[in-house]
């Protein structure tokens, strides 16, 4: 490589990771003896940060956090997420979270440094294997959960392969997996290869297939007399909320989200137009009305597993469904494989026939509607689940990012109205406790990145904390300032709702959880317990108190019992369905 | 079924688990939505108890430390450990404990709730899925790092396929899975199964080629001068120490133990014939002197990774070494698969013609070695690695359990003298750092079953403590009264000596760890930090810190870059290898 410039591949890898559009200034982790060196190339590019998890699974969590936040907030569109473990004890701990980010569609690239390859050819019996020589079997287990892997092995083709596994986390939202040995990590490549920019794009549509469904799609458009949007999960995971909000603007059709959708880039619940959240027996009643009784549902991006959509109790018809999927399209029962979403929907946008069909269309009401009333109780009555939510909404304030657990949290906020350009985090569908803890890490360190004013806040169950209780040490050592509300209600509600009420099982150890921060030794917290109305009300009315300028995290004590209505509905549902 | 007295399939898993000589008395894990059910049934069980951990990761840690120390100290030789988690969410968040459970020859069950058979069949897109339909995603990650697996599916072979994964955990000594569907676990099996008892034992040697080994073996013995037996993991792991240590005692032979297998039950380092750690180069001069002049080498359940081997350093020729393993015996260079290490140590201790060989053996010495001797240092000294470990030795007493931590900990307890009957916890081949918190919450629990007057006693550096850190308040929960002695020396100093020795990503956010037991609540605890030699020799000292009546945290503050020398040697070799 006489006379070029060169670099090395380990820092080939976080130059790649940091170009626009994909613009990762944090990676995620946890030092182990097999990435060490690979660590120090991180810091060799200009405004990249390592930010040193707790644990790997916390990393894996946070790395998914990071990259939904930065999804909905780049100016790019389009971002991932990236963490860096060791081989086999590090990988394994983190298993979980990719498959979480796998099942959700979330993009990150999950990097770890292995043994170097003399010692994989010798079959030596390392620590950190099965002590069987074989070096295969943690790659084998990421490849199950991982949409492309990569262990590279051969310098020609190193580049082309550290560039194939960005993109293909990039293009899918979904993770990929690359194993980096340790010896290569300060072999040298030419740094003109960082010129070519990376493939980013999708491949494109089928030009003859796709004006076939743009043809039938505004067919049933210009038949329907009460069309639907249903904005779901993967449009906002696959970048396409710019155009779904076009369209409802352009059509003034009325639209709803998913639990899963709910807090999308662009989607605004405040739109007259919008009607709420929408999934099935479980929705609010007028919700339910003003979906159920249309004649087309345009649904774009569904995710559709039981907890999205009220145990499976959608009542519409396949006949007047359209689904707008990433890689493909489905008009009533047929399949348009390829066809995908983000380009069908600019190329029905630009469609003539579209403008001419919905030029007349006025929006369905000129207020929104009024599905979500704050409730009212006395302050000294104790804060229930009912109240919380339907409050927050008061509280809550544009731009806000909000991580919801699964449990009481994940249902309970589908009753919170989100101000204009809130996004919402959690995990409707892989619903991993703890993983909310985790995630907020991440998401608080991307808001950072790109306005330190947006304010994130963190719903978690006393229960759920307990898993991950750590990595609200990284919080502390960035001085990232989250809001922690941990909703202490005495265990596993959840859990009891399905089964096992007064079980033991369900029950944990109490813990004094405004001492946590203390013992983190975060130098910059506050720490609160509130346990009725006029307590918290009088910090959501604290103008200090909404300033996120320190760690800030409130104990609400609530009743073990008590639930968000859809919850217990879903919880009945649930425990019927695992006896059948 | 008329006439015969039923139980549920779930109650029958847990009685077979707890029929002598498997004797489990409590059950690890984390509750889900998938094995509530399940969990009923283990209070039903006469004396049988569910633990409850904080999360998965420490649930397979904690029934990997309960498994070891059944094993170690249960009259009836040996055990396994069993957890139980949820679908997808929950059993992935445990791989990489079972993964280190399948690495270090541990023995236990993992027991996962899936969805029942019908959502399976239906392809049913629930919570804790991939999203895909596809319901054997999990089990096949999980098959890689186990003996064996089975998945329930037909109530017509449920018992038999239940008897078979915990027969293989037991003979095997490695993780074996069970995904128990939800609705099984009330199904009807008739009660008089559970009269048929479990088959625990091995498959017999083959006679003829075992008469062969046996020959071949007494050959060497007749003509070896001065020969060592070298007791590593393994001997131990398949309960083959009773057998060794007679076979020591019968021939009066020098022995040495691994780091693997300091702490192994029968086997004492009090003994006059005992020369100390064998590590090849990283061992003390006197021992490795010893070890290697031996012209016959009988090696018993030998692991020889890296850590366990001083880098592989052994210098021992193949021409005089014998190999004898769980599952196969070598002799030089010629493998006898099937010739299993305990029937082969009974018939050779059975043999009239060993015994007419040693007739006339005397012991090497009738004093013991002094290979460990305190070092002595004044009261206000800082307290550094060499002094604690060569120290501990004098505060250990006959039947502790010392759990280490890899780094410093797993290390330097190769520098303490252990008394009589003490057990030694440590994962030297997998090195997963965290696991020994969780082990010692396993640990303790066995050992209260066995005698409540048992100490353990864990040692862990504070950035692995972190990791893992909840645990602790399992310990509390259950008043479980652990030693804890946090070796704070501000950061991952294993990793320091490797690569990185200023480098921010080796730090961590300090904590105030005497904190961590009020925090978690814990209402019968003492917390101790120490600096000088003078504050830990007195607490050493102290009769009332000896008796284990409550949990102890002692942080002991130590020097970043203080590490046994055992440790900075590997570290140099670990670092130059992963540049190879």
């Amino acid at each position: 490589m006489s006379g070029e410039e060169t670099i090395t591949l380990g820092r080939y890898l976080f130059e790649r990771l940091n170009q626009k559009p994909i613009g990762i200034k944090n990676v995620f982790g946890v030092p182990g003896d097999f990435n060490l060196v690979l660590l120090d190339k991180i810091q060799e590019v200009e405004g990249m940060n390592w930010v040193g998890n707790v644990n790997e699974l916390n990393a894996g969590y946070a790395a998914d956090g990071y990259s939904r936040v930065k999804n909905a907030f780049s100016a790019d569109g389009s971002s991932i997420g990236c963490l860096v473990t060791t081989f086999g004890v590090g990988e394994l701990s983190a298993v979980n979270a990719i498959a979480g980010a796998y099942s959700e569609h979330v993009g990150l690239l999950h990097v770890v440094g292995i043994p170097s390859t003399e010692s994989q050819k010798k079959e030596l019996l390392l620590h950190h294997t099965l002590g069987n020589g074989d070096f295969t079997v943690f790659h084998k287990i990421s490849s199950l959960i991982s949409v492309t892997t990569s262990a590279l092995n051969d310098l020609a083709n190193a580049t082309a392969e550290i560039d194939r596994v960005i993109e293909s986390a990039f293009i899918n939202q979904r993770p990929t997996y690359l194993a980096f040995p340790s010896n290569f990590f300060d072999k040298k490549v030419p740094r003109s290869k960082l010129d070519k920019p990376l493939n980013l794009s999708p491949p494109p549509n089928n030009h003859e297939v796709q004006e076939e469904v743009l043809n039938e799609i505004l067919s049933m458009i210009s038949k329907a007399k009460d069309p639907v949007i249903i904005i779901d999960a993967c449009c906002s995971r696959h970048n396409s909320t710019f155009e779904a909000n076009k369209l409802i603007q352009l059509t003034n059709f009325k639209f709803a989200v998913t639990p899963m959708a709910k807090g999308s880039r662009d989607i605004d619940e405040n739109d007259p137009k919008y009607v709420g959240v929408y999934l099935g027996d479980l929705s609010y009643p007028k919700s339910k009305e003003l979906v159920e009784q249309s004649d087309l549902v345009l649904s774009l991006g569904a995710v559709l597993s039981d907890f999205n959509t009220g145990a499976f109790s959608y009542a519409l018809p396949t006949s007047r469904v359209v689904e707008f999927h990433s890689d493909y399209t489905k008009i009533r029962n047929a399949q348009y494989p390829g066809i995908r979403m983000k380009e069908l929907l600019q190329k029905l946008l630009e469609s003539a026939k579209l403008k001419e069909l919905v030029a007349n269309n006025k929006p369905r009401d000129t207020t929104p509607l009024d599905l979500i009333q704050p409730i009212k109780l006395p302050d000294d009555h104790k804060i229930t689940q009912a109240w919380l939510w339907s409050n927050l909404s008061s509280w809550l304030r544009e731009g806000d990012v909000v991580v919801t657990e699964t449990g009481t949290s994940s249902f309970g906020i589908v009753q919170t109205k989100y101000p204009k350009n809130v996004i919402g985090i959690s995990q409707v569908l892989w619903g991993s406790i703890g993983y909310s803890v985790g995630a907020a890490s991440g998401a608080v360190i991307a808001a950072e990145e790109l306005d330190p004013s947006r304010r994130v806040i963190l719903f978690v169950g006393d229960g759920s904390l307990q898993l991950t209780v750590q990595e609200i040490s990284t919080m502390a050592r960035h001085h990232n300032n989250t809001y922690i509300f941990v909703l202490n209600n005495s265990g596993f509600t959840i859990e009891k709702l399905i089964h096992g009420r007064e079980a033991g099982y369900n029950n944990i150890q109490e813990w004094e959880y405004t001492d946590i921060l203390k013992t983190f030794k975060s130098t910059n917290y506050e720490a609160f317990t509130v346990g009725n109305v006029g307590e918290l009300s009088k910090l959501f009315k604290d103008e200090a108190f909404a300033k996120n300028d320190k760690i800030k995290l409130v104990e609400v004590k609530l009743d073990t019992f008590d639930a968000p209505e859809n919850l217990i509905k879903q919880a009945e549902i649930s425990s019927k369905t695992n006896d059948d």
